[in-house]
């Protein structure tokens, strides 16, 4: 194994993304523990987040390393039995991490389509095993209750994804620079771009804040949508303070506004965007209509048996737990790339998510138990998967409290 | 990062040391997890064992991968306030999980000397928070509460330590050898010869135990030592049948024969034969005095603080938790290497361990509690540290209830 960063990878911005994921994006605090989670593909990223992570006054950095090549073995050569089990034991000593104040980090990365060709029973099985006994840790995470962010690392079978006509060295540095770019790390003055951005993001959510809206409707190609917003929905965008009182950038890089959708009040038709990449299985032209709120109907050109599965995780898969607007003019969307990744294509797009709300999107949602967030429409469950329903070709409309509507969106433009 | 393995390995004796791992380290049983721990170097190994212990039936396989270079980032830019700590989150939840059933693997390499160059005073903190947290996990593995082993990797800087002067990959290819020999599965019967091996340990032992010593008596240069044996002591060797009456070999190799020595009653003094490399420091010529059980004195050529740190970790840390029995002729001497490491160079050479003793080494020590262990003479510690102190210089007798000599061993042979 080689301990060197490919040279297609530039190291100075590789260094700056680490230290951008320190101190933007955890904004670590001195004595702080910080669990860091990778694929061993990441590791010269790892390796410059840990030395960072120190030179902020980090307690404890504790990496967990996975493998895309071990995680297979389970698909290729286990009992059928086994399908049903997850490592309940280190969630849930993650969740006790957490509460004892240790701050989190994911770099996402490795290759989205590992389990393509396996079982797709077997591969909803072992997923759904995982969501549940990843319960405890992923409430903590999607409540803030400690500092946490996710940055990206350009691992080469993701990279050869992205541009399967390139050598696997120009495929990696093109991957490279777009995650630089989105990270907005290309330039030096990396951490003082992110306040500005931040501050940018900030003023978004006041004036959708200031708006109180009801619903937003959205039409376009395949697509005539109300989402009912729940009672008392904040917009969240960029930084978040956490409940320790820790101002954190969750995702790196970032370009939503976003907020809890009603989950009873989402009535009509919406068609996909872009392919959904979830565990490894690439679903592509997903269709769905909702009454109700919930997902009646659900079509896919592929990976449909996977999206029906992930709609039966549990009652709340088929409702909304997150309505996201992004700019078509986001530095991702102009990149032209598809990256198959959540934290990239979600922030090139305005996006919807199945399954958990987050208790951060209602004004003093940390004060609410979770009868009343569903009391106010905020759906729950155990899973959170977002996907992209925004183009240059989607219109969105407010529609207040009193019924008139507001234009929020044209062509994917911001109207206002 | 290279996903190959090093052309220095031999790939066959590699996917039959993972094989004789699963199959007769663990013993793994259908249905059964397993926690496997390893550096990241040593990926190529954990991807065979994980391949074997999924076609032996295992549930769910989860390895905990670790870094050297992270490791090391902690002592090169970690404030001060931070070396006192330990992911006790995560030695708690494998606590829980070999409570839960879940046998466990360790794969040793990794570079011994990586601390060799670091603050001695941050090394003892840290290796202290860290023996202290391992504390639930450390004594389920010590008292067999579940069936466990180790196997090794030869690790690239594990291989130039052993052979300073060769080019790395021959150094890799001398060492990955050395261990293919010693683990014993150079030739296509792996699993037949660990059969064979098994039964002629466990002759040894049972007749030690039909002597039932007092005491055993080492003579030899800067040697003369009376070690007392525990109040029904048992002699181990080879396989040993867990408390979840599955039979493991909890060392891959083993050569020894080894038992529980008297903790009040040790007396005399001895010198290491061997150096010993301690958390990536290396302790050279090491000699010590008994009295009463306890060290009361003892220096090094080299590394003489790290030893006395280690010698004041807890009140068990000065006294015998373990003495084994090694023939000088065993395959391991034979090779001539010094590995530094542990698991090859105690089985090299008759030895003796500071710290925690195995309740197994007791007749009917899976009925006792700690008191009743203490009363006969076990010892209690947070560590458990072997040092090697036999040579083809060394008698042995062994002193009978009733004061009567029995030759052990002649010039490090076993003297019938
Ligand atoms: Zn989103
Ligand atoms: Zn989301
Ligand atoms: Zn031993
Ligand atoms: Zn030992």
């Amino acid at each position: 194994m080689s301990t060197k960063t490919s040279p297609a990878i530039d190291p100075v911005k590789l260094d700056r993304l680490a230290e951008v994921a320190v101190r933007t994006g955890l904004n670590l605090q001195e004595g702080q523990d910080l669990i860091l989670s990778a694929s061993v593909t990441a590791l010269p990223l790892v390796r410059k987040i840990v030395e960072h992570a120190y030179k902020a006054g980090a307690g404890l950095v504790t990496p967990i390393l996975s493998d895309d090549q071990t995680a297979l073995a389970r698909y290729r050569y286990g009992h059928d039995a086994g399908f049903d089990r997850a490592a309940g034991w280190m969630f849930d000593g993650m969740a006790q991490a957490y509460d004892k104040g240790a701050a989190r980090l994911a770099v996402a990365g490795g290759d989205p389509m590992l389990l393509a060709n396996e079982d797709p029973d077997k591969v909803a099985r072992a997923n759904k095993a995982m969501a549940l006994a990843y319960t405890p840790a992923r409430e903590r995470i999607t409540q803030f209750k400690t500092n946490w962010s996710i940055v990206a690392y350009p691992d080469p079978a993701w990279a050869r994804l992205v541009s399967p006509d390139l050598p696997e060295d120009e495929a990696v540095h093109v991957l490279a620079e777009a995650i630089f770019a989105a990270s907005r790390v290309s330039d030096d003055s990396a951490v003082a771009s992110w306040a500005a951005h931040n501050a940018e993001l900030g003023r978004r959510a006041a004036w959708l804040d200031g708006q109180n809206f009801a619903a937003l409707h959205y039409t376009g190609p395949g697509t005539d949508l109300t989402i009912g917003l729940a009672d008392g929905h904040k917009w969240i965008a960029g930084a978040t303070e956490a409940q320790n009182g820790i101002s954190c950038n969750p995702n790196i890089p970032t370009e939503e506004v976003f907020t809890t959708p009603h989950k009873l009040r989402v009535e009509g038709r919406v068609a996909a965007t872009k392919p959904l990449s979830h565990q490894g299985t690439l679903i592509r032209d997903i269709a769905v209509e909702f009454k109700d709120g919930a997902i009646t109907q659900a079509t896919a050109s592929s990976g449909e048996s996977v999206l029906n599965k992930v709609l039966d995780t549990d009652e709340g898969a088929r409702r909304l737990g997150e309505v996201a607007l992004v700019p078509h003019a986001s530095p991702i969307s102009q990149s032209g790339l598809l990256f198959y990744n959540t934290l990239f294509d979600e922030n090139a797009a305005s996006h919807i998510a199945l399954g958990q709300c987050y208790s951060t999107c209602f004004h003093r949602g940390e004060t609410m138990d979770s009868d009343e967030i569903a009391r106010r429409g905020g759906n729950a469950s155990a899973i959170h998967i977002d996907w992209m329903i925004g183009s240059d070709q989607i219109d969105i409309d407010g529609i207040t409290q009193s019924g008139e509507r507001v234009p929020v969106m044209r062509k994917g433009a911001w109207a206002n």
